[in-house]
């Protein structure tokens, strides 16, 4: 049997301030779950601006579909997570179901339907009874207090073992402004996005053009770069929010996201990406180990990432790594099955530290013992080096265990 | 435990007549494997042309490399496979190794070292010691003899639970030539191409390049259309032997694949491909079940082999499988997430035959029950129809059990 929590899961949720302009209030709209939280609400303080990457799935939900268009006017005032139906190819009820949630939530807090985004995750291809949340919404949107982000962050878990959250402070011109992030993810986890969902508060101003700007770089070397089982899901949703409350201490407006006083907010966004994106891969379904694959001396960047990528995906690769075997020669393979430029003869490869294969074949001081016992560590790092150029990359990926087949061959059942 | 025989095995290995020209033998070097045969030499007659496809990996195997390079001759002599040691990223040892096996066997009978072929399967990145073979290499040619082909097919396997054999007679002229393939695969089998080794073996006399471009043909719908893992071997190799020796009994000589009296006998060695290819399917490691994929109505051939894949290799779609779950909406993941041109709302689904989704929504006569008892079934058919073109494929696979972990988390050790 699986085990409760993740045993990479860290020690405890972290401590996260508030975020001024933000509330939250979690509820139970029995959805599909019994005894849980499963609908998260955020109201926004007027002039929120806002920013969002989804899914490349060419068959998103409908609430991906719906946040798509409303992120355009870069304005929101209130966020409904739902988490147990994921609103995804229900076809026309489904479009009507993000248009009634979204009219409902509006009536609550007396602000525009397309005011309010909208996420769903859980199972796809069943209809959601919108007017579940109508039970709840009331309540919800009376109680939203300030903070609340480990509350959050449970309502909106499927098969995730622990809730997810990171946050850190930017300098923004004399004031300090600070990050809020809470994700879900687990399983169904790929590059394009790698996280089903996660959300992003600060109170720093800056316009939602330049916030996308930035959420869309930032992306790229944490949620983009944790891949789980290399399937995609057709929620996959990252929201950020700027409530723009730091500017009543000093914070300056931003509106390119070119401007240099946006350094140390970039630096702490993206730190707060990848915080959340190395927990969404720390709780991988069934994983007992994380994975860190690095790829070194490739053709560019992006052949080192895709190398990185076809190993980070690769069956073999994963269940050796599950039976703690430093089986270098599936990794060769999945090198190998890239279509990148590589060449057998410079290859070299590193578990933890320890190269284990140079130039084209065994390392010769390799110390079967030694390797061994690296491998019984939680956290593996698998570098490989080509020897033709100088890209670089790193991905995030989790090991392949009969927990993550028991977990997803009897999920729906 | 995984089972010792695969469910999805047939109840016997078919009765395989000689091919005139071609004697085997099979012994046990003790490459790796105790108490089992592990290499497989086959003596072909003066005359015989050779044609072969490889693993598109950019890491080959020595052996891959090795017959690359002397096919371009057409000539084949001889073939020499062992289990146990692939023979790949073992650098120049590796390249030594082939050389030196080559020309051991080629003085056992005389023949030129450029007219022995060679394949390895089992563990990468292990030195294999070739001069295991001689112990074995005299005996073996003193003892080869036609037919053996169940033994021959014994000879080759590694993870495979079954030996694999296909055989089928076509016209030639006014002559009956036959054909006679066999393989070996289970894991690691993804296209280009899809098993680690297959040998078939023909006394028709055609040469070597019309042998060739029918076999690049052959492996399109085959072996190139099967996938249990999405891993591809650094090791994969189909060779086709043609001996000629039904000139004898009156079949033409045939020098161009164009050549219309080859209509049969490229359709036999179609069915030959198909059938080794879905033996191989049925072998996948851990597998209980047989998955079809179909895929209709998609905007090009191409297009549909593509979704077809990205169906097949999605670990949440078999995986679902394996729990006996029609979980279309799984499916519906696996088209987005193959970036191809779909349409979320023309998108139908069916499971043996019973449609559960159409026109982007759960089916509104679809009978959960009447679902789950078909998917208790050893072979599913999963069918797509994208409704937007013409564009049809096929693509065999099999489900993700807990046994395909346990399998390949615990191979080396």
């Amino acid at each position: 049997m699986a085990p409760a929590v993740s045993p990479l899961a860290p020690s405890n949720f972290p401590d996260m301030p508030e975020i001024a302009g933000v509330c939250m209030a979690t509820g139970a709209a029995g959805i599909r779950y019994q005894g849980r939280t499963d609908v998260l609400v955020a109201l926004l303080d007027k002039g929120t601006t806002v920013a969002g990457v989804f899914t490349r799935s060419k068959c998103p939900s409908a609430a991906v579909d719906w946040c798509r268009d409303k992120i355009k006017a870069g304005k929101a005032r209130m966020l409904v997570v739902n988490s147990g139906n994921a609103n995804a190819f229900t076809g026309r009820t489904g479009r009507e179901a993000a248009r009634y949630t979204a009219a409902s939530a509006s009536r609550s807090t007396k602000c525009k339907p397309g005011e309010v985004l909208l996420a769903s995750t859980g199972v796809i291809g069943e209809p959601l009874d919108a007017r579940a949340f109508d039970r709840v919404m009331d309540d919800l949107v009376a109680a939203a207090k300030p903070g609340n982000f480990e509350a959050a962050a449970r309502a909106i878990m499927t098969t995730d073992t622990f809730p997810k959250g990171a946050t850190e402070t930017a300098k923004l011109g004399a004031a300090t402004v600070t990050i809020c992030g809470i994700a879900k993810g687990a399983g169904m986890i790929a590059p394009d996005m790698a996280t089903m969902l996660s959300f992003v508060f600060t109170d720093a101003p800056i316009a939602a053009s330049a916030l996308q700007a930035l959420l869309a770089k930032g992306v790229l070397d944490s949620f983009n770069a944790v891949t789980i089982d290399g399937d995609t899901s057709t929620s996959d949703t990252l929201l950020a929010f700027a409530t723009g409350a730091a500017a009543a201490r000093g914070a300056p407006m931003i509106s390119r996201a070119a401007d240099p006083r946006l350094k140390d907010f970039a630096r702490a966004l993206d730190t707060v990406l990848k915080s959340l994106a190395e927990l969404v891969a720390r709780d991988g379904e069934g994983a007992r180990k994380l994975v860190e694959v690095i790829v070194e001396g490739a053709a560019s960047a992006k052949s080192a990432r895709r190398i990185a990528m076809s190993i980070a995906n690769s069956p073999l690769v994963k269940t050796a790594i599950a039976g703690e075997d430093a089986n270098w020669g599936r990794v060769v393979m999945a090198v190998g099955k890239a279509g990148e430029p590589a060449d057998r003869d410079r290859l070299s490869i590193w578990f933890n530290g320890i190269r284990v294969a140079h130039k084209g074949t065994r390392d010769p001081d390799y110390d079967e013992a030694e390797v061994s016992s690296e491998m019984k560590k939680q956290v593996i790092e698998l570098k490989v080096g080509l020897g033709i150029g100088r890209g670089r990359d790193r991905v995030l990926t989790c090991d392949l265990t009969k927990d993550y087949v028991a977990i997803n061959g009897d999920y729906r059942s």
